[in-house]
């Protein structure tokens, strides 16, 4: 598809900006752009517009760096959340992926990824210090760790770990297991293995 | 994933815009929107100026309908093209499937559709005034149908077959038949008993 000669610079323009999306080809581009032209010209434009105006206004949330239209994230601005609980993750896709499970009442603080001296990512890279500040204050009760359960999120885990033990914090990890739903003889060992040594008592409550 | 509430609004309106394209749902639009965030504010400012321009610009050839950038599409005004033979198809897109095979050196006739009474679609919602006008300049020889084989396609079929059959024309539709590399056990019947019907020649060259 890479030598296409489209009719239409303007169309080619246009999926040239769709393919550079995470796995959107060009063909899917150029099928999206299709039906974006059948639309009205207002609701295209409306589009680019959209586009502008995120790129201009976005803010990151000066104390957990979620994403934000404001100076500060409308989850640190809730008096309704636990502010003694802060929820660790690599970005604000696992906000999003955390708030949408609604079970969780307490705030965030997004790394921005996580330690990996193989990408040159070290800890000046993350929002590290930004979260011992935090910490610091003396509000902060619990640290809830939940990045990838990876050689690299294991290693930040570590790390932010040796950070805060000064502090009085309980520290913990999301729990790993067999996901609901599915079967045993299709999970990987280290998960099967690891969820029975973290078996956890049995109260009749769970179904 | 309707009731979200994302920390940012113009976070939220980007996913909006995505969620609107054909096969991207709320999760894939946040996925795209975030990993959109994470290029630069200008590349993003770029994508949204891409796309007005888009809107604003984008031209339909005043001879075949296709996309163009000036009032008549880059095919038309190819002058090593074959403009005494018009492929006849239902949108852009099947200009774009038949330019991708690089087999056709003809013209084309975008008709913006094909017949649909449930739809409502007639005759005066597509483009086959225009495709008559063109004939009947005597340049054109040959016309291709290659709509799709429903019976909106058949029937759209018969209505240009009707309008055109006082010109001296050759008319053919595109050959259906079994796909290359496509077993025949999986071939529904209609395809398998038409392309026994049609069987052709066996030249010994075709591999």
């Amino acid at each position: 598809m890479d030598k296409i000669n489209y009719s239409s610079k303007l169309f080619n323009n246009a999926i040239e900006e769709f393919s550079k999306l995470p796995g959107i080809g060009k063909r899917t581009a150029a099928r999206l752009v299709i039906n974006l032209l059948k639309q009205d010209k207002e609701n295209i434009i409306h589009f680019g517009n959209t586009l502008i105006t995120l790129a201009r206004d976005i803010k990151y949330c000066k104390i957990c760096h979620n994403i934000s239209d404001t100076d500060t994230c409308n989850i640190c601005e809730n008096n309704t959340r636990d502010f003694s609980t802060i929820c660790i993750v690599e970005s604000i896709k696992d906000v999003i992926a955390i708030e949408n499970t609604q079970q969780y009442k307490g705030v965030y603080h997004v790394l921005g990824g996580i330690l990996s001296p193989i990408d040159g990512i070290g800890p000046s890279d993350l929002n590290i210090k930004s979260l011992e500040e935090r910490v610091n204050t003396g509000i902060v009760k619990e640290i809830i760790l939940a990045l990838s359960s990876t050689m690299e999120g294991d290693t930040t885990n570590f790390y932010i770990h040796k950070k805060l033990k000064k502090f009085d914090l309980k520290i913990s990890t999301i729990a790993r297991g067999i996901a609901f739903g599915d079967e045993l003889e299709y999970a990987d060992e280290i998960t099967l293995g690891r969820s029975i040594v973290n078996r956890q008592p049995f109260s009749g409550k769970d179904i």
